[in-house]
């Protein structure tokens, strides 16, 4: 066996397949497919498996969409599945509370994940202290990430990092970056603090492979990619697309190919109606900028109002609504309406 | 209405969805599904429509497979849906005749492009004459492109420019790229030549978009894509999402981006059983650098075998195998058989 360490570049494959994949089936992944797909995942060498509803810990509910099974069943179950791989939770304040993070790591999370609007990194400083006393990792992203200036990221990801962040990070919520976007952003962050940089794409514009490798390049040291690309619309950065690439590019990750690329049929074949693909509702939403989870009710709200569920999304896009608005949707697609009168 | 003359930079989106989407079922398409998706392509702007067999003019046959229509009848369809936007032709020396050129140019063929392995153009001379005599724009396309350098790819690519080509280019046949070298490939070429450079892409690695961007950075003013990718395998460059990412460029396609999502729709739910997806096969097809036409005959020989398909590919991609050497792909599957017991 060859133990001459590894010398090429290092970059950490953080894979959120079981959490940010639940948004493609309303949570209601069971614990058979948890099981088998963290199987693979661990025998792959995946560093961190993440698992939970889709928004989150103690985000199940009958507003958001409630899971299939309770946090602490889906936990002890990818829990039992891993080996080596560690376990990584997602929360937003609000959805989730220091009693959900306390059970999480009771129930075996090595790696916290708290996120936030992009900025509004204030509100991750109590979970953050929470996830350090509690001996785990402590991470911070930043949601809806093109929202924000590179010097704002920057500013807040500094904040998380002060507040005991041992990495983080930004995500493109709504799949909208160009891989330049990408370079400047986390290169700003980079230059802003002393902790590992994480970028968490999705394929909105077909790019997200691409602003991963930018993302790289500028300084990032943690990529989230799924299973598949497993997510809801246009889904995630795939995972074993990644590690092919980052092959070719020469830098390591510990993942064995083949046994990802295993794992990623898995998913396709246990986890999923369908592999994700970018459909015309997805380009708009990327185009827009609009957050992906607004996709059912930008649909509903079209129907109900008789208009364009394309202009609908580039109308929300227009007026930069945010999670947590989804009541303006249905005001806007009247106000579609009423000007197409 | 606006009259006022573009000064965005234009790059001229060429559209084989009628021919190289007719690898992902077998040539089968029929002539209400050409009609119906010339005529959304049409009403979109698109400016060229390539139609055709796969493998271009002249190519059905029992060894390659049959179109469900001739060549004349899929150009007489399709020419009679475009009022704007011209029809394009594909053809292979050794496949197609100059007969087969002069009958697709008597049926309303505006552009025609001539296809070599990325090492033979001297093989394109006659036939690029041969369209000029025609009165047809001639284009000049290298395949498998990966498998030249930079330098020589630039070297082939002028030699086709003296033979009359009025645009030349590379295809990613296997969908191997990374975008730094479309970079250094496409500005090798625009240096070298005079006319428009093409780019096309496959997406076996999630890049073909990130590759078109590269692509049109470093010169190139004509890129390949199809409606939601279709094609084999993994697919091409999928249009829609390249037409948003260049509006986000700000660079300008003449295309609607509404009509153009209406025409994926289209092509969608009328000539395809599912969109591409980036499957196990597709990924190790991609990073073997192997022609994405040979998915059918390596997994027949795998099973035949019983050795692992992947294994297959990448064996396929260190011996450098090309399209026509199809009959080895049973050699290599018997030696790996051999070389497992």
């Amino acid at each position: 066996m060859d133990t001459t360490p590894d010398q090429r570049p290092q970059i950490l494959l953080h894979d959120p397949t079981l959490r940010d994949g639940h948004h493609a089936v309303s949570h209601q992944l069971d614990a058979d497919q948890l099981r088998v797909y963290a199987t693979a995942a661990n025998a792959a060498g995946v560093p961190v498996v993440e698992v939970g509803h889709g928004n989150g810990l103690g985000a199940s509910s009958l507003q958001i969409g409630r899971a299939r099974l309770d946090d602490a069943t889906m936990l002890t179950t990818v829990r039992e599945a891993l080996t080596s791989s560690r376990m990584g939770v997602f929360m937003a304040p609000g959805w989730g509370t220091s009693d959900d993070l306390a059970a999480a790591v009771h129930h075996g999370a090595d790696v916290v994940r708290i996120a936030a609007h992009c900025t509004e990194a204030d509100v991750t400083e109590r979970h953050l202290g929470v996830t350090r006393d509690l001996g785990a990792e402590a991470q911070g992203v930043l949601l809806m990430s093109h929202m924000a200036s590179p010097g704002k990221l920057a500013e807040q990801c500094a904040l998380m990092a002060e507040f005991g962040a041992q990495a983080v990070g930004i995500m493109d919520s709504a799949g909208r970056y160009l891989p330049t976007e990408v370079t400047e952003r986390v290169r700003a962050i980079a230059a802003a603090v002393d902790v590992p940089v994480i970028f968490h794409g999705h394929n909105n514009l077909g790019l997200a492979v691409a602003n991963s490798l930018a993302a790289v390049d500028a300084g990032a040291s943690v990529l989230d990619a799924t299973a598949r690309g497993f997510g809801a619309g246009a889904g995630n950065t795939q995972m074993e697309v990644l590690v092919a690439v980052l092959e070719r590019r020469d830098v390591a990750t510990g993942i064995s190919l083949r046994k990802i690329l295993a794992a990623a049929d898995v998913a396709t074949e246990r986890l999923m109606k369908a592999p994700p693909s970018i459909d015309s509702i997805a380009v708009a939403s990327g185009l827009a900028g609009v957050f992906s989870g607004f996709k059912r009710p930008v649909l509903q709200s079209a129907r109900a109002e008789g208009v364009d569920p394309i202009d609908l999304f580039l109308a929300l896009g227009e007026r930069q609504v945010v999670a947590g608005q989804e009541d303006l949707i249905g005001d806007v697609a009247r106000q579609l309406k009423a000007a197409a009168r």
